[in-house]
């Protein structure tokens, strides 16, 4: 299950509006099939690894990530994939949330016969289908909100100088991190001062991440859609409406890249699942552009919370991911 | 050395305006005396170590963290200690700085027949010496920095509310490192809207630091000088000048507590060595009290820059010590 839900990561960011699943089937202690989530979110994982095992899946154990698929979409269900590979067992590490699946998935296979285990590992499986989870349950993707600052929370000069305040790793470990993640988003502000390039660069994706920029008004001139470039969406309004929309299009995993005002509208609709901070051991003063805009607070303890989740150098910077305070 | 390095922290912060020394006197293999630098400055740490050793020092090899004084003061030198005692070596870690000494210290134990060798684990011992060598090479205390701040560089809310954004480790870990500081410095609006003890408490300490208000105004109505506070010291004026008067009356180490205002004033004129961030995982927002007051920057490479040299969580809080970048 381990080495599933290693593999299930390589879809994250690739496989909107499906979730990134990851399955190894097993004969005699031998692996005999790998397959995650292709890139666009099909041929799913169950079927990359059966075509891969091909006779060898006969009387195997298979470990998928999420409860294998029970409805007819684009590929036949999963879970009638493997009974008609003659896997033996089957240890599935959740069920599958989607109301088209909810359960039938296992039964499907149990009806057939197949031993089923449930729950294995369903901490770890869980925290990689956040997204998924976050879209099918909740109605909104999950969002990342990604803070590059100074030492004291600036993200730019009083000039808007901000070319570079962290260093080279650590601008490269966002593009790792963009590329586990469905889009990016920024506000207008950003969008029109910065002209940024919101894409993956340094690594190799299969598929670029959606540009969404929060903003009525006119865009910047950026660059066309591409090889290099995902799509343009422009969005507006209440951040609550615009993340039930990227929802309904199929958005599940977020990365806001700022500036301020958008991360406080974030924060203050308490959208903000997970906080990736880039600190860099520079001080820029109060005089600077703040990192996050007004949140209006009447109390420190009205203030949005998150627990540490890691922390390690990156460079000459300091990388700190913070999750949601769970109440 | 090593042992003699760690017997001389615990000197950091009660010996002032002498250095923090650490001595082991080790014969056949086995540690006779042990001593570190006390209390108030004196015995120093050899004269603990000779005593200890008794005429076990004869013939044995002396291991300081600094070479041994010269010079006539309220206690006899140390270097004519280890050859009156016999000792046969004297393995030191580097040359004192003061005047006074400078090489004269292993020129006695030369003279006198007493093998010595120099510069074993400098780097180690400098770094720890740095307040006594700041004060006496650059005039001026060794200043570290200290700000707990929201994620986002704030320390309150737009309304003052403060208490508490980090967590009581974080605050434990604070009375650890101001116990190891000679004195506390705060500007006058801290000491006026806190009214903060400044004081060690939650750990034995020697002596209480002192208590330092940057302020030309008149002070609130503070704690009084006693075992659990240490005296009161106003001062006021340009920053250079602050740190030349202090170092003059004796200040080795400095902590200097903010707020905002006193900590700009410090990185503008340069004098910031060390600086301890303690970062809440808590979003206060752009209308917050900003951790740094304004610098004036011209450009992004103007601002003050440090270079990160520890990080760990302390309890819900990440902790982060940067040091001054060394051009």
């Amino acid at each position: 299950m381990a080495h599933a839900l290693r593999l299930s990561q390589r879809g994250l960011g690739n496989v909107w509006p499906n979730p990134a699943v990851g399955c190894v089937i097993v004969r005699d202690g031998v692996i005999v099939g790998r397959g995650w989530t292709q890139s666009g979110g099909r041929p799913h994982a169950e079927r990359v690894a059966l075509d891969q095992a091909g006779v060898l899946a006969r009387d195997a154990t298979a470990y998928v990530t999420l409860e294998p698929c029970a409805h007819i979409g684009k590929t036949p269900p999963c879970a009638v994939g493997l009974v008609e590979a003659g896997v033996k067992r089957v240890v599935s590490a959740m069920t599958d949330p989607d109301p088209r699946v909810a359960g039938r998935g296992h039964a499907i296979l149990r009806d057939a016969g197949v031993e089923v285990v449930e729950g294995v590992s369903e901490d770890r499986a869980r925290a990689l289908q956040a997204g998924f989870l976050s879209r099918v349950t909740h109605g909104r993707p999950f969002v990342t909100l990604k803070l590059a600052s100074s030492f004291d929370g600036r993200i730019a000069t009083a000039d808007g100088e901000s070319q570079w305040i962290t260093g080279p790793l650590a601008r490269q470990h966002v593009h790792a991190m963009r590329m586990t993640h469905d889009a990016i988003m920024v506000g207008g502000g950003t969008a029109r001062a910065d002209l940024p390039a919101l894409n993956v660069r340094g690594f190799h994706t299969p598929t670029q991440p959606v540009r969404i920029i929060a903003s009525s008004r006119a865009l910047p001139d950026l660059a066309a859609e591409g090889a290099e470039h995902g799509a343009i969406w422009q969005v507006s309004g209440a951040v609550d409406n615009i993340m039930t929309d990227l929802a309904a299009r199929g958005i599940t995993r977020l990365f806001c890249e700022g500036g301020g005002v958008l991360a406080a509208s974030l924060l203050r609709a308490d959208m903000v699942d997970q906080v990736m901070g880039y600190t860099a051991g520079v001080m820029i003063g109060a005089d600077g552009r703040a990192s996050i805009g007004s949140l209006a607070l009447q109390h420190l303890s009205d203030a949005p919370r998150f627990d540490l989740a890691e922390t390690c150098p990156i460079g000459p910077d300091l990388f700190h991911r913070w999750v949601r305070r769970q109440d």
